[in-house]
């Protein structure tokens, strides 16, 4: 009978001889957790390769993404659908395993991960969705939520900043069924981390009321084992800090950075080999190996024992039952689409006129409530966000099943772990903050967009009309930076009836992001018809039209439409033919067919277009006959409206720009 | 003679009446820290009012910036120029006293800070330039750089990612004039935070090697100088944590957040005067307490000590002391510039082809001997990003005098540090990391520019053609980010002849920022003239024209100008008139004179802009009829040629899509 070490080996090889065939990937890390995932896989991890979208599966993360193939390798050890063509396409076009694990390109893989610390975060955010569920579902006799959130991290996780806010907030949350597996070898790309790491990890992460382990020998398998178990006693998250050599087998490469980021070599390879006593050719793993890896009968069982529970759970608790799987399959309730619409037009009935920031607050009144699944919260800047509902109901540590998180001054940490939210299921987490704090979670925004999750982005203050706080909190390159991101929508709508239309897409988009951008100041609502109102969906919308035919077009965004529409109708009056076309979403209107956007903007017309914010994204549909009205310089303290009529936001001014279009 | 309670209510005074006059602003912090302020302030810091630019002075660093008025009124009291009228002026628009303090504005303003946890992360900048600076001139008998930085911060930059990593870095490296005070209120903007922030930050600090002195009260003068003596005496960065009251005098505000942002409201500053005991009118201070405060001819005679000693050691060390002069005045030395020029010549007749972050590596061999101010490093990339020079001495922390930072895997801490680096004068920091890696640093590139600091941003692997590392590692919208950023130059260029000019213009741009974008992979050198090389200075230029006269233009940057040349060459052996423009700075061709503009770009010409990035920010130049040839999706992991023909990155698609231009 095989050995722990003899199946660890099986990912030894395989990482190497994947990595030495791409000649291209990152040996080490696979061959020093090796151990570590052998005890987890085989004997913890409570999961269904058959099933790998089993809702109840406990959720592992490899928040160190370059050791890749430590997972592949395990994919496909205990049945998951990954081929060894799959393992020996490694790194190369099309292939399913990418040079970083890719959310959606394999079963199994729960998250991107590469950019450092992000996995951990999301894996933060899952424990936190699997505490909610489980303190909303579970009932007495049927833990129909029970599952344990595994994490493997390196030194890089550590040092982002990122670990801080991720490992603070699991700390408060008490994020017991968090388990992390610190993957201590001393060594990051630079070399051996004592020139430039030299932290107290232990004592930081009790610090933060975790758990620690300490001094675990990462090699040893009954000594992870005893450790697993502690962690699992334990009601705050665990560490476990595990001793490792990297490249462990590797005779001259192993414990340091040679062996971190490139292929061994043929002739290394040979000599792992040996020591490793792994006698077997590349990509060959013999059979009693095999068998001893493949968990796909056992994960059947396991996941059959949890379908049985929940087929009892449904006749005990039918609603709680259909609400579970409801929210597990991303449905919106029922009447919820009909309730915003409505909600659309009583706000243009009545003409409300506020900032659109206290317009999503509205919106939230009204669906917060109805959509239990909403799990919203703000980078302690929850009354400027207008993110927190009538009646939301605060998760605590003690009482989970609630609805509004206070993320703390943690941008980056709540919006990855508002990822991990949406990646787990059941949840749709979104969160506030400024719209220029947005750069501290800017590369979470963008692996939001990468994976396609439903992570909404609710950025209020979004112009130099915040005001008084000045240059360091007035977006310029924000919107444009969030528009160039792919899969990702981004909305600014002009007042509460498009406020509406922007959560209405934002909710029906299903995976993937959107951006929503308020302003912190007063807006007036326009007049249009149904029609009009019907259109905001296009994402961009004639908003208003002179008498006769138009013969020039200004389109704006958000706060800026109601002074394009104070331009329009001074030239109007004036005996000038402008059209304003409203455009809360670029990205939504570009996906229209084009006999809709040349009706809205037809070819013949020459364009002014006016946002608060850098102009870059704007000129291809301004063209080179049009202008635009932008941000090209860093704002100004003042209050707001000086500092719009500083930089030209003017009704004035944008209507002498209109004149001057030719 | 009036107390030291006295002299801080006059702080809270000046505060709460500045922000209520401007009906906007942050009270709370003011009041809250006026009385460590008052005992740093008028016993501990060691700075002249009159000149604010003294090399040694010490610096302090108010993180929690929106604490603005803490700072301008401290200035305004020991006697900088910052008048009465500034104070009465906050937050109006023009006026130097905004919202957060910005660089630039005001005398005595070291950093710009608002953006919380950057602030603290600047002065660990600041700390690590005097070390180095100490260690590099400091003779026997001549301490000429001997100061301390001193830094406020709040909750906020402590649940902050950045933090750690600045935490960490200070620890690694035994910054021990490093002395930071944690205004512990236990308040942030949503409330109480212990619902959200509960990690032992003591505890935590210690496990980064830091001196921690706890449980100060932030109120008690006499307790606050012991503190400051013992934290002094200590050869580790210290953390005096003390107990404040956020708000502190004000009756019914106290204690909480409705301290913390907001104007407290005439009846409750009339309360607070009582309870203060300050009967004196807004904006009134006693002679008496303005003399106390007034520390002009304390800091004329400071300094005046130093400038003694400084001539001392002039006569003693004079290479010595004209080389402080020389870099604390930002002069590059006699002849680097001409190096540069003349490694580019002969560059150009070797016809050098590597990659151009080799190339990168290539002028740091040239350059890092012959600049000494040259502090490079690297977020734990060193080898990839080429930022190491051949014989570059490395910052330990026992020995500090070299010029190369290993950061470890902290690209924000990083690209902060740096920026303080900057602004502590002395010193030109650069810092590498991969350009999709840029966005954990997002914030502290934006504010490098609001600052206009000389931070070098050197981004690696710059493209989809970095290859297998996937899309997590393929920047999209990155380039079009940085150059949306107003006052950032961005130079991407397309061998290594314009990487010399590259490193030419960030050195010689002086305060401001410059990112270098350089490939990961071999890039040809095109046939120059000895004018197009010159012209390489201009941002753009033509780099090919046809036999005769070209009917229309390629511009291409970085890696894509060899390609743009391939299909150049092609088509104009074929008959055709393609001339390629190669503008490795956009923005540094926009400010070249109109009649050059047009002579690389001839309005009648349709253009192709070709590059490996989000187009948003070429459309201006492409023009109506013009095309760009950009990513609009995220990348693939497989070989880089193979990924970049995928995304029509070939010679044969751009000819074709020349070819297509009418």
């Amino acid at each position: 009978m095989p050995t722990r070490r003899e199946r660890a080996n099986a990912i030894r090889a395989l990482a190497m001889d994947a990595v030495e065939r791409a000649n291209s990937g990152h040996p080490g890390a696979p061959m020093g957790m090796a151990d570590i995932a052998e005890v987890l896989w085989r004997e913890h991890l409570r999961h269904d390769p058959g099933a790998p979208d089993w809702a109840d599966r406990d959720r592992f993360v490899l928040s160190n993404g370059h050791g890749s193939m430590l997972l592949y390798a395990l994919l496909h050890l205990t049945g998951y659908k990954v081929s060894l063509d799959d393992l020996k396409n490694f790194r190369q076009l099309h292939a399913p395993t990418a040079g970083h694990p890719e959310y959606g390109e394999l079963p199994g893989i729960e998250t991107t991960t590469g950019p450092l610390g992000q996995g951990f975060a999301n894996a933060v955010g899952m424990a936190l969705a699997e505490k909610i569920l489980a303190a909303r579902f579970n009932r007495p006799g049927f833990k129909v939520v029970d599952h344990h959130t595994w994490v493997f991290l390196g030194d890089g996780c550590l040092m982002e900043g990122i670990s801080h806010e991720a490992a603070s907030l699991a700390g408060t949350h008490k994020l017991g069924k968090l388990i992390c597996f610190y993957d201590d070898n001393g060594i990051s790309i630079d070399g051996k981390i004592e020139g430039w790491f030299t932290d107290d990890t232990p004592a930081r992460f009790e610090a933060y009321g975790w758990q620690v382990i300490r001094d675990v020998d990462g090699h040893d398998g009954e000594a992870l084992s005893k450790a697993i178990a502690k962690a699992r006693a334990d009601g705050r998250p665990s560490m476990l800090c595990c001793r490792t050599e990297i490249g462990f087998g590797s005779p001259n490469k192993a414990g340091t950075a040679a062996a971190h980021g490139a292929a061994l070599g043929a002739e290394e390879i040979a000599l792992t080999r040996k020591q490793l006593d792994w006698p077997h050719g590349p990509f060959e793993i013999p059979d009693e190996i095999r068998n001893e890896w493949d968990c796909r009968r056992q994960g059947g069982q396991r996941r059959a024992e949890w379908l049985g529970k929940f087929d009892g759970y449904r006749q005990a608790h039918p609603e709680l039952a259909a609400e579970f799987e409801r929210t597990f399959k991303g449905k919106l309730p029922a009447g919820l689409n009909q309730a915003l619409l409505d909600f659309a037009a009583s706000s243009q009935r009545d003409r409300v006129a506020i900032a659109s920031r206290q317009a999503s607050k509205a919106v939230l009144d009204l669906i917060g409530p109805q959509l239990p699944e909403l799990l919203g919260g703000s980078a302690d800047l929850t009354g400027s966000n207008g993110t927190r509902w009538n009646g939301a109901s605060t998760v605590t540590p003690d009482q989970a099943d609630a609805q509004y998180m206070y993320w703390g001054v943690r941008e980056f940490g709540m919006t990855a772990a508002c990822n991990g939210i949406a990646l787990h299921g059941g949840l749709i987490p979104f969160g506030g903050t400024f719209l220029t704090f947005l750069d501290y979670a800017r590369n979470a925004v963008r692996l939001s967009a990468l994976m396609g999750v439903q992570n909404i982005l609710v950025y209020t203050h979004d112009s130099l009309a915040l005001g008084e706080d000045g240059p360091t909190h007035q977006p310029v390159e924000q919107l444009g930076s969030l528009r160039m991101t792919p899969n990702l929508q981004t909305w600014r709508p002009c007042d509460q009836v498009e406020t509406a239309f922007a959560w209405h897409a934002a909710l029906n988009r299903g995976q993937a992001p959107t951006a929503l951008i308020l302003s912190r100041q007063k807006l007036a609502c326009p007049e249009r018809s149904a029609d009009q109102v019907a259109a905001i969906a296009r994402g961009g919308y004639v908003l208003l039209d002179p008498a006769g035919t138009p013969d020039r077009i200004i389109v704006a965004t958000g706060s800026e439409v109601g002074i394009a529409v104070d331009a329009a109708k001074a030239l109007n009056a004036a005996g000038g033919a402008v059209r304003v076309v409203s455009m809360p979403c670029l990205e939504a209107f570009e996906e229209q067919d084009a006999a809709y956007r040349d009706a809205v903007l037809p070819k013949s017309l020459p364009r002014l277009v006016v946002e608060a914010g850098h102009p870059a994204c704007w000129w291809r549909l301004a063209g080179s006959n049009g202008k635009v009205l932008g941000v090209e310089r860093f704002g100004l303290s003042g209050p707001g409206d000086d500092v719009m009529a500083e930089y030209g936001f003017t009704a004035d001014n944008v209507a002498e720009l209109a004149r001057g279009l030719v």
